[in-house]
């Protein structure tokens, strides 16, 4: 056959996406199924014996990262791989994740059933907590393959009940013992849903990120002076929340302040004695700023703590700051970007560049190798909630794009 | 001897203000005797063990009020009472309350060792729970006494630990015979710190408060949307803690746009998911607004309701409000406000008309007989924290002050 001809199978993609959306299903459409738990067991079970059925040679490795492989013409050429992870946010969504996992699956399948011999080998990945939810941080696996995290720390992490990640890794049976370290590869591609609006809102079918934001995360603290609000005129007060207000919205009108290519918000704040009738006298809030441009952003956090040191001053509150953590942007491999565009635009879907707000595992391969991402839209831009969704028609044409692209680089000798 | 020249004993009001700060004393310098526990039951048992030194009649009703009576010599006329109350806040400060108990108490030693003979029976109280800092609400048992409260609701209250008001009461020995039921009274006078910082920041001795402020509360809830922060752009979204920002500089900046006479402030906030990197979806915030004019404070929140609707707009996040409580503003009897001006005047003593920002028992009392209260500088204008603080100097002037209108009420006939 002409390989060009070659499809996923589309119902087969919607039933194992559905099949896999049972596991931890809420009650409100969505999906809970946290690193390491019992539902994450049961889907690694199930997506375990998916890749046997279809010859794969599975391995565990020591992070409970599992693989399948399968074997090329050129056995020992660097593999193409893909993959994405099965664990989700609690009350998350049925594709965060899944969708990259399922779609790599299907891409196997069809592979398999059509007797595809590649020139490289082809492997399916599923990283372990991605997420990052019940053990912090997010993406720990994919580090520790990529050695960039040290295997023993995150052994060592533990969640709110005091349960630690690597007794939880042994006790559902996932603790393999391959090594957690990279091999060289020759590309690695990972298809997600794009958990924002923008594709949906312009009508495109395929996302081609040329790469993911910096991330600078910050942590403000502001001291107050409580009193009884009764009788403690306006005049003179040092309100804590008052001040934190006012840094707030300046955290949201610094984007368009700095000329726009930029996100930041405000998502947490902690507001102490938190009393109605007492005047605050301490609030802690994060900053959260991504953009493409680093000097851009940490020209944005230059202006704000400007704007909070005035904010401060306004009300008597002394401030503290913390710079917590700074991640560069990656863009990721030209070639493999390219790649993608081509076989959207050969496969006749619409597509649109652009880049990720969020981490991904790809950003841990894209530091070891070439490394690209295929993006559908979110209906409504809504994720990380139950009501996070994407049509079946989108999730096949990815499916496709990542299947041509993996075919294409497999051959590449 | 003329009773013009009478004077309390300064040293002796001292000495039993620090006899109280040592029982709950916190390592901060402040105290914490929360309503019915072991410290408060020691605090009343040297009470009790001091009224009866000086002969008084003890009587404890069934709310734990603690009554000392000093017969007058038309022993059937209503009497002239003073007191306050023995419990703290958390954490909570040596004057709040004690210094009223301990003035009324300095002013009947002064009473009886001068053998002053009254027309009308003299009492103290020590009013059970006003803080409403251990079981809610505040000022329960005066509360209860003056009829406006349920006797046995107020038994039934529960505090963080789910112990009963009623069987703490019983625990600590202090549930009484008598009933908790007003009798006719001529006059209450209650002495009290500011807790705010007007008398000291205008040099005054003495504060006169013409009245209590009114004091409304109000429940602000505001829906967001949640999404990733990283691959959602500023433009369309829904962030509700950005919302709650603009209606807090809102509450912050109503008082000045109504004209003055107020204050408004947002004590309490809560955020949902509270996660750095999500979008806020939901915030619950409170606002509280005092005045002396219960018109002025309405008409500020209607404004408010238009400010917050419009960041509501603005932010694309629908609002809901709850109109939580309304309390009137009370004004105190004009003649015993007259008569502490006239009375400070002539104990050389400066003074200052003014408004009570915080509810007090003399709050019921006020509802049932000519009530006022005495107001001493708060050092700083802190309260309610262990840093709050008063002179010795002041405290004597204050308990001079309750003296001479005790007599001139008690002599009333």
């Amino acid at each position: 056959m002409d390989l060009s001809d070659l499809r996923v199978n589309g119902e087969r993609l919607r039933a194992s996406l559905e099949e896999m959306a049972k596991i931890g299903a809420t009650p409100g459409g969505g999906v809970q199924r946290l690193t390491l738990s019992d539902e994450d067991k049961r889907a690694r079970d199930l997506f375990v014996g998916r890749l046997e059925e279809i010859d794969l040679e599975v391995t565990v490795d020591e992070m409970g990262n599992i693989f399948g492989r399968r074997p090329g013409k050129n056995d020992e050429l660097p593999p193409v791989f893909s993959g994405s992870h099965i664990d989700s946010q609690p009350k998350g969504g049925r594709f965060d994740g899944i969708l990259g996992v399922m779609g790599a699956l299907e891409v196997m399948r069809t592979l398999h059933e059509n007797n595809v011999q590649t020139e490289r080998p082809v492997l399916i990945v599923d990283w372990t907590n991605e997420e990052g939810s019940r053990f912090a941080p997010a993406m720990v696996a994919s580090g520790v393959w990529a050695g960039k995290l040290d295997r023993d720390w995150a052994y060592s992490r533990t969640d709110r009940d005091g349960k630690v990640f690597g007794e939880e890794l042994e006790r559902i049976g996932y603790k393999g013992s391959a090594p957690a370290k990279a091999w060289p590869f020759h590309a690695y591609y990972e298809l997600h849903i794009e958990q924002g609006p923008v594709l949906e809102s312009i009508g495109k079918t395929i996302g081609i990120p040329k790469g993911i934001l910096c991330l600078h995360w910050y942590d403000v603290y502001i001291e107050g002076k409580a009193n009884q609000v009764g009788p403690t005129p306006m005049e003179g007060r040092n309100d804590a929340l008052c001040a934190a207000a006012e840094m707030i919205l300046a955290v949201q009108s610094v984007p368009a302040r700095m000329g726009g290519n930029m996100v930041a918000t405000v998502g947490e704040i902690q507001n102490y004695p938190n009393s109605r009738n007492i005047i605050p006298d301490g609030v802690h809030f994060t900053v959260d700023i991504r953009s493409w441009d680093d000097h851009l952003a940490i020209n944005a956090w230059e202006q704000l703590k400007i704007d909070f040191q005035a904010a401060a001053g306004k009300n008597g509150c002394p401030i503290r700051f913390e710079e917590t953590w700074r991640v560069e942007h990656t863009p990721f491999a030209e070639k493999l970007v390219g790649l993608l565009a081509q076989k959207a635009e050969a496969l006749g879907y619409s597509s649109h560049h652009m880049v990720s707000g969020a981490g991904h595992d790809a950003s841990y391969m894209n530091m070891l190798g070439d490394a690209a991402m295929i993006f559908i839209p979110s209906i409504g831009g809504r994720s990380h909630v139950e009501v996070e969704n994407s049509t079946w028609e989108d999730c096949e044409s990815g499916a496709n794009v990542l299947l041509h692209c993996m075919i294409e680089s497999a051959n590449e000798v």
